[in-house]
């Protein structure tokens, strides 16, 4: 670099990662030229927000604009550039191609450190059809007005909403509290198919409380379009139709790598950007950050996509030290950690689910249990569900997911914490977290998880997965007789009476009718949520049987979807 | 151990740590004999939730029943005997000397194991008139009732709370729930002593606005009483006097050692029961568990008491395991973890103040921010105050405060699990939280906090305490004219004009007025929160000033009690 000369850092993309980079590289450096360029009209807007400005939960549209181009110039210098659109790179002379917007004219901007933060663009459907104006995905504030000015149109009654990951489901929530007629449908047999299926249910169940259509294993195979160019009507892979003024496509996002990939720049394995430890791609004057960057991911060790805002805005901050100054701290694993809350019921994970582990040939274990987000006695506590995944042998936490009331982004961000540093089952178990009745418990659903982990691997209890195969098992109900009437166990193998079906002793008597049981037979124990299976499985274990408490009980069990309840799966 | 004889276990004490020992001794060992005894009517009961009956928030008294005796005898088989006092311990012969509450006989009970988890009694001040009916602390379930009664009396209209710890603050919280005029006297100069007193400022703050009556620095000099054995009057070390109808007393705890001490057991530099990683003490078949028992603290590694229920509760889970079977992880440290809510504010901490830290001699630091809950674009944020204390040469995390409104809890259990795992701010900086714009930021308040510590730590900037003697300084205010005349900046020297006094220049116009700032003095920079400062000072440290940020900027220095907020303190 000549010494008269400043460092010119040039940032493709104006968001999450290519913001933080600009600001921290301005904060390290003040004499460094520092142009931003974005393709859209808008930089630095809450992206995260946006589904709640269409429903109005935000209704001012102007506190998404969280750094609008003039606020950047003014107290960070920023040479922001938007309706900028990066064309290519000439890595050989350090320049980037680019369109003006306003124009169409192409310049050359020279670069000493590039940092791209392109995103990533919503998958359109191979549909004639997508293009109606009508069909629309959520990525920025155009997409945004023009989704907003459907909903507010008054002849708007009904709404489809094609993808039931996080942005689809904010969307229904949205679209509901607008009062639209939505539908949800989703080509996996559950919503939020990142979690596992029964910890995904309780999404399910509260959306269909919202009197939302939820359309599960089906595809949109065609979009019906009227003379406006307006889709009125959604075909579906199983052959039926719905009518509707709206369709929302949340069917996930691919990487723009374009550039990078025109560029020769190395791209992982996921598709992403590779990047190494300071978010430097294969030419180390040019960084990746965000949505089409890959990143650490904490649970294997290998690079991989992460399209969360958190990791962007770390990743960019990160970058932009480095590009600035030449060093920073390598860039921490990520866990993959998110939360989306639908309605009432919020759903919070991070790191693998076990579904996910097992596909991957991880030899991962995983405990479920049932409790509270405070003290049971003080008013108002509310229930989550929260499931543990780890390394069967070694404990090493693999991933979490909670579903429930509030609390359970507190839970799974503890844990992911605790995967920030390679923690084990046994190490959550000792975490010291606060307690006062109106914010947990003196053991903490953390807590339990991890104690029930730690029985696991200690062999001092085994759990099966809540949709186990129940044949040729003796299983055991130690609920109450009342409770078990009010909500059998659904997927039980001759269910309710007869040998080898389900035997039902209380706890409380277990010890004195021990002799009602065979210990020659493999045995199940189930409850309500898993606790009072835990003192059976105890005390059978202790009488020679060999036995298996059921996960989360019947409350987990009985979101799974069996072929028929009372039958053989 | 006799092979037809089992196992015996004797508890002494039966609510949080006792409690857990026993079920889990249980289900660990089917066989033992387990005899629980509590020298009081009875055991597990919430202790924590105690003032939340007095104030009906739990309406129902059998709700802090956590377990009765009945149950814990049907399904743990426990042999629960209540108002049962261990009067020693004869280890020479393995048995403990114990009087029956009824009949006041003596009886001896053998043991193979003895778990000693006697708890702690309340402080009582020495003071003629402590003994009278209407001078009470708040312990156990006799208390409460005793309380309860006094407030439920519709002649009770004052009363006076001793002590500003964390049960002092909740009760007061309540009493004024239930109509009560309420004083607040506490001994220190600010309320929850083991917080920095900038930090606890809000709390105090928060009781005089639901006219609390708070006095600071004052002790209880005198309690004059009527003909009916009741205060009615409290004299302070003021000379001033209070008109009360209850007194209630908060003023800490001492742990119940006699029975370790007389047994010759080693007790530790705190007071409190020596023990080792498995709960035992000096004599391996006796373990101690709860506040009697001296825990590992993780900033310091030095074994001290810590009277929480969480660590009473985990303690007691392994020590009832390690008897039963003779193994059992190692205790992990403690962090002495808490939260409490007062009305609409609540404070949580973890680890050491810095104020401790100092104290102790700890090569300390630390950093305050101020943040929202979640993003501030969407609604209903509510804003904290965050302070990190770390080691200043490596980063290890020591200790945490936040105060404000929801998600103090949150981001404190999350710096306690990095501190679990002895982190560094570094590490802390890398932690993938959970975001949607309903519960966090993609920087969450903890992210902010841990940036600024590295930076401080990397020498990129540096901070200044808020109640930092800013005499002699060059300190220049970058808010905006307006804000600087809404919320001037307190404890400064010749404040808002004159030379060497501070100099008004927004942070937007400082790049272009460097020139009226003289590099050569000492210089402190100051905003709202410390978020401006921070660039600022980067400007000027850039441009060779010698500059420090004012942690928590004007927010968290106004805090600060200075003799006189406009002159040199």
């Amino acid at each position: 670099m000549n010494a008269t000369k400043p460092l010119t850092i040039v940032i493709v993309g104006g968001v999450a990662g290519g913001a933080s980079a600009a600001t921290r590289a301005r904060r390290m450096n003040e004499n460094a030229e520092i142009i931003l360029l974005e393709k859209d009209p808008d930089v630095s807007f809450a992206n995260c927000g946006l589904p709640y400005h269409i429903g109005e939960e935000i209704p001012n549209r102007d506190s998404l604009l969280v750094a609008t181009p003039e606020f950047l110039r003014r107290r960070f210098r920023l040479d922001v550039r938007t309706r900028h659109e990066a064309l290519s790179i000439d890595r050989q002379n350090k320049r980037v191609e680019v369109r003006r917007g306003e124009t169409s004219e192409i310049i050359w901007i020279d670069y000493d450190k590039l940092i791209l933060a392109p995103g990533a663009s919503p998958i359109r459907p191979n549909l004639d059809g997508a293009d109606a104006e009508n069909v629309l995905s959520l990525r920025n504030l155009n997409d945004t007005d023009r989704i907003k000015a459907i909903v507010d149109d008054k002849q708007t009654k009904n709404a489809v909403v094609v993808g039931a990951g996080y942005i689809g489901l904010e969307m229904v929530e949205q679209l509901v509290q607008r009062g639209l007629n939505t539908t949800l449908v989703e080509l996996q047999p559950q919503v939020l198919p990142l979690l596992d299926p029964e910890m995904a249910r309780p999404i399910a169940d509260e959306i269909e409380a919202k009197e939302v259509s939820l359309l599960l294993g089906r595809s949109v195979s065609g979009l019906v379009t009227n003379g406006n160019n307006q889709v009125t009507e959604v075909a579906l892979s199983d052959g039926s139709t719905i009518a509707t003024d709206l369709v929302v496509m949340g069917i996930g996002v691919q990487p723009n790598i374009k550039l990078a990939v025109d560029a020769g720049l190395e791209i992982g394995v996921t598709g992403g950007i590779a990047t190494n430890d300071f978010m430097q791609t294969s030419d180390p004057d040019i960084y990746a950050v965000g949505d089409a960057a890959e990143y650490r991911f904490g649970p294997t060790g290998k690079r991989m996509r992460v399209s969360l805002a958190g990791p962007a805005n770390r990743a960019g901050r990160l970058a932009g030290q480095h590009a600035a100054t030449g060093q920073s701290d390598p860039m921490p694993t990520v866990q993959g950690t998110s939360v989306v809350r639908v309605f009432g019921v919020s759903a919070a994970m991070t790191g693998l689910s076990c579904a996910t582990a097992k596909r991957m040939g991880v030899d991962a274990a995983s405990v479920t249990i049932v409790a509270k987000n405070h003290a049971g006695y003080y008013p108002g506590a509310q229930v989550m569900t929260l499931k543990l995944v780890y390394q069967a042998e070694t404990g090493k936490i693999l991933g979490a997911q909670a579903v429930g009331g509030a609390g359970v982004d507190k839970r799974i961000d503890v844990i992911a914490t605790a995967m920030q540093f390679e923690g084990s089952v046994r190490q959550l178990g000792g975490v010291d977290l606060s307690y006062a009745p109106p914010f947990g418990s003196a053991k903490d659903p953390v807590h339990m998880a991890a104690f029930a982990a730690c029985n696991q691997i200690d062999g001092i209890e085994t759990f099966c997965d809540s949709d186990a195969d129940l044949a040729g098992k003796q299983v055991v109900d130690v609920r109450t007789a009342a409770e078990i009437e009010r909500t059998p166990l659904s997927g039980s193998p001759l269910a309710g009476t007869s040998e080898k079906g389900i035997i039902a002793i209380p706890v409380d008597e277990l010890r004195d009718r021990i002799s009602e049981l065979d210990p020659s037979l493999p045995t199940v124990v189930s409850c309500a949520v898993g606790i009072r299976g835990h003192i059976a499985a105890r005390i059978l274990k202790q009488h020679g049987f060999k036995v298996v408490n059921l996960s989360g009980g019947a409350t987990v069990r009985n979101r799974v979807n069996f072929a028929s309840s009372n039958e053989h799966p």
